[in-house]
């Protein structure tokens, strides 16, 4: 296979793509990621990995450049880079990709500093994030699935590609340093498996958006990398994963925009629950179901559910996240499955320590990962049913623009009063016509 | 193989070490070691390599907590320990471990830095240091050569756990936080070997230092990473390489020291060509040569020489590294073999142009590739002869520590008087003494 002049060829891409040449729909999208992002990054600030690595940090920080969301400081847009990319993966409520990646986390956090520093617009925000998901995609899925299974974390390792691209898009870089930032990102690309669990899983978008920045700075100076840093022998694609296809990177550039396959999870949990709590939440709202009417929840899934998220009796927030038993009495109860459902007082509430033993899971290998079938049975010997094709943020049964904003103020209520919020949403669908995209940084300072 | 807990058991030996169990030998390593690496430093801080990193990064410096070597910036520990692993790499000329990684470019930096910022003494910077080396060491000697073999430039990957391990023990962790430095130091672990010939390549142990500093600074706050950082599934060890050893890791932790292993180059060039230039500046001295005399230079080295350097006409500073018949030719002029050998101005200096093209090599697979013989015809029709069984530098013929000094001299003569040169060179030697280790720092602002 002739790979050669692939990392020259996407930097040329990135390069010479102009805004005409993203079509609306997709603009439209990438608002709804950064309204998405946004949330979740306000939402993490709080979180203790945050805290610990702002505590760790903060006597290095820079200048006041720009603002770290939904928290108190600001930080030169490096560490601001960093810190908004912990955060807002580290809800595992961030945004995924049909196939591989979380995509915003790595990218944005660099963008929306970069854009605060610079005074820079929305619409170039909108353009360089656009291009920058098109990159870390394209990159990551020519070496995916074998890259992953190796034991990478693929937002990580991609994702610092999609920032150096984003970032030097943003910064107007010619071809020769947008090659160069794409080799210093590459050179850089880390993150493994093994962290899942710890506090180093959302390190790693943070990391990715930190590195990708800085390696779009310093080529920006005339900092040289290798040129063929992706697809070289001892390059990126070669040494981190046992296959490559290049042609996933070159194939059709410009043709299609990988930001079309974003998905947005409604629900604060593993993806494979969704689908259960769909059913649950419908049948609620068609039946007025509130818990004590209920004898029976059923629910038949694919068999990764119960072994993802089998959890009988979970105690803490993040236990709660992995218990489907949880998840549907908890959906019955609130009518809601965000953060706040997927709490310590929510797994220990009496009422749903109670329901959820009622629920019932049947592994079925014939259902999908993101289906199911529910079934309640009533005390009054009443049973009701629902099938479940697509889960709500599915591709198929994408959130709709109200539901993200739904999502929003779920994240932010705790650290903002209403109006903000609302200015906040409002900032995020206006944002192509923003003279200075970095205004929606400042209006998150918490 | 059994191979749990070597991440814990690693963090536990250091964090259980007492100055007193570095014996004085080991010690005076150190010292000569740190003189090495500060010459380096100085030497390579006024290199494009450093000045462009530097220009690109000093918009987000924090405050002026530590001097950046050589040059006239103070830095937020971060960014000097950054620039000073970038700068100590660059001209090539830095330490060199018996059998894979240049040791003292990610730790110094990070541990100097560090121990400027908070005052900490000389003892404590030697102990940390020689404790760096041998964790930096033992995990990649752990996963050599397999893991440089599939691409990863050992310095930086393994370098990463040295300044992490090394700056947590100045830092004085405990057992659970100087095993969380080390994992997040091992999710960082990057560098391409693609990146030869490229600014990148003295990234990586700048990207080590500061990486493995921050790890250890975040582990002090309780940010967490997983437990088997190195030896679990989808941990350092097996994501990274296809081969892993953990018993290299963990045998005989504290009865040797790696750093005793440590060789200096001489000479401003590849490790292979040390053998020809020694033979060469030998003959000049015994026989008061100075080239015109002579007809013909010939050695016969071991056919990965000429592999390496077999460049015949080098025109710029760096082909002239690669050029063995270069280095033979200025080693008779000028009976030295530093950074000014190296230059353009050398390269291209009408004597040494004259004289390279009377360099004769013979490739033989029976000599060594640090060993070389030496024939020198003159034009009076003598014969010179030399055999060279081990190159200046080398374990079995060590430079001197009055040779480290001279080469010290000769990578500080272009930015420093003699006395402040002095006094750089009489706190290295006597850095176990000093109460302030940063001092040293001070001395070489430039």
């Amino acid at each position: 296979m002739n790979s050669t002049d692939i990392t020259r060829r996407l930097a040329c891409f990135v390069v010479r793509s102009e805004p005409e040449d993203i079509p609306d729909a997709v603009q439209h999208e990438a608002c709804r990621a950064i309204l998405n992002w946004l949330g979740c990054a306000i939402g993490g600030a709080g979180h203790d990995t945050v805290r610990f690595a702002a505590q760790a940090l903060q006597p290095f920080f820079g200048p006041a450049q720009a603002q770290v969301l939904g928290r108190p400081e600001r930080a030169d847009i490096l560490h601001a880079a960093l810190l908004n990319g912990i955060a807002s993966h580290v809800l595992d409520f961030d945004d995924t990709h049909l196939r591989a990646i979380h995509p915003s986390a790595p990218v944005l956090p660099a963008l929306l500093a970069l854009a605060e520093w610079r005074g820079l617009s929305g619409r170039d925000l909108v353009h360089a994030f656009v291009l920058g998901v098109e990159v870390e995609e394209r990159v990551g899925l020519s070496v995916f699935p074998e890259h992953y299974d190796r034991g990478y974390h693929i937002t990580g390792t991609a994702g610092v590609f999609g920032a150096a691209a984003a970032a030097g898009k943003l910064l107007g870089l010619d071809e020769q340093r947008m090659t160069w930032a794409l080799g210093i990102a590459a050179t850089q690309s880390a993150g493994l498996r093994e962290m899942f669990g710890s506090m180093c899983k959302s390190l790693h978008p943070g990391k990715a958006a930190q590195n990708g920045l800085s390696a779009a700075l310093m080529a920006e100076r005339g900092f040289t990398s290798a040129a063929a840093a992706i697809e070289g022998k001892r390059g990126f694609a070669h040494v981190l994963s046992t296959r490559f296809d290049p042609a996933v990177i070159t194939d059709g550039l410009g043709e299609g925009w990988e930001l079309s396959r974003n998905m947005y999870k409604p629900f604060a949990c593993g993806l494979v629950v969704h689908a259960a709590i769909t059913g649950c939440l419908e049948l609620r709202e068609a039946h007025g179901l509130r818990g004590p009417e209920i004898a029976v929840i059923a629910a038949r899934v694919n068999p990764l559910v119960p072994e993802l998220t089998g959890k009988p009796e979970p105690r803490t927030g993040l236990e709660s996240k992995f218990s489907i038993f949880h998840a549907m009495a908890i959906a019955i109860l609130d009518g809601a499955a965000g953060e706040a459902q997927f709490s310590a007082e929510a797994a220990n509430r009496p009422a749903a320590v109670a329901l959820r033993r009622r629920v019932e899971i049947t592994a079925d290998p014939t259902i999908g990962k993101l289906e199911s079938h529910v079934r309640i049975e009533l005390t009054d010997g009443r049973v009701l049913e629902r099938h479940v094709p697509h889960a709500l943020g599915t591709l198929e049964r994408p959130m709709s623009d109200r539901d993200l904003e739904a999502k929003f103020r779920g994240l932010c209520a705790e650290r903002f009063a209403e109006d903000r919020i609302a200015a906040m949403i409002e900032a995020c669908w206006s944002i192509r016509a923003a003279a200075d995209a970095g205004a929606l940084a400042r209006l998150a300072a918490g």
